[in-house]
């Protein structure tokens, strides 16, 4: 089957990498997300650890930079936090050309946009229901809950603007959008899966 | 089948409103369009033709009220654009009390926000296709398209703003939202009719 590219952002426990992952197992397709940041570690000489916890919290400024130990700027003039950015550009382009995938997060319905087979995705959810999972599934504190999500949201958005000039989660970017508390994961992994197969035909 | 009230917002010449038609005729309930406005006027007394034209055209400016012969202030302080909101309020709230139906526009998706039983959709496409439709659908002026789609979608979306003090399509308010040039106006009826099916179970 002729399947696209699916690139897939989310809202911060909305359970989107969840429905990516059951999305690739129906189509049978290889899935990326954790696996990017370790094959960015690698090229980059980054530790995997260093990566993962400072990937989407730039706040673009100098003091950042600064204080996440970000000042050696090499010959380009790039930080740190863009070495890591433009790692993982590399690996998703790398990933894109070995054929269909998902791939969660990471700017990649940006980097891939000139695509010519892509199918960007945006999964979100209702406040409540993501307090809930991220109290369950992220053993969050109950008190801080609501303050983590927001931020965390506020960081993907804030890396996501930087790197790419576009508003995160805005309707133009993407072919579906959506409410995973309101449709239920299985539903949501259902509808785009018959969405995927309808097009490949 | 317990089917919800499907509140469907949509881009001009995005082909939401056809859309819609199918559903509703998929799910065997009703569809709410231009018989919103046909009832409006009845309760107004004013005319179907005025309240077509001038529903959405609110700029929200006195200057707007007085060209549009809006001056006639009635003892409430409400002008001719806000008794037109009001009276397709009270038919939607009636509507909706009669059971399962699909309703386009007319901020019904704000109007029935406490509703038990909503599913809320927003129709999107790619302007250049936006474009063709316009050209094929709504006869209008290769020369003045571009500034007609976005003076629709501004008018469309100040209106929203006006009456709800939410944004109009922002995800936040909608279940599903679908790019209906990217997957074609069937598949979006097919992905609708299947979620819509799969929660009345």
């Amino acid at each position: 089957m002729n399947y696209p590219i699916i690139c897939i952002s989310r809202e911060y426990a909305s359970g989107g990498r969840e429905i990516g992952q059951q999305l690739a197992k129906n189509l049978n397709i290889p899935f990326y997300d954790r696996t990017i940041v370790e094959a960015a570690a690698m090229e980059s000489g980054l530790s995997p650890e260093f990566i993962e916890k400072n990937e989407q919290k730039f706040r673009g400024s100098m003091l950042f930079n600064l204080s996440m130990g970000n000042h050696t700027v090499n010959p380009m003039g790039t930080t740190l936090t863009d070495q890591v950015f433009i790692a993982q550009r590399e690996i998703i382009l790398e990933i894109a050309k070995k054929g269909p995938c998902v791939i969660v997060g990471r700017c990649a319905d940006y980097i891939l946009r000139n695509h010519p087979n892509l199918f960007t995705v945006f999964i979100h959810a209702d406040f409540e229901s993501r307090k809930q999972r991220a109290l369950e599934e992220y053993e969050c504190d109950l008190f801080t809950i609501e303050k983590v999500i927001r931020t965390m949201d506020k960081q993907r958005s804030r890396h996501y603007h930087y790197y790419t000039d576009r508003t995160w989660g805005d309707r133009e970017h993407y072919t579906m959008m959506l409410n995973s508390s309101q449709l239920g994961a299985d539903l949501c992994v259902e509808l785009l899966t018959k969405a995927i197969k309808a097009q490949a035909k």
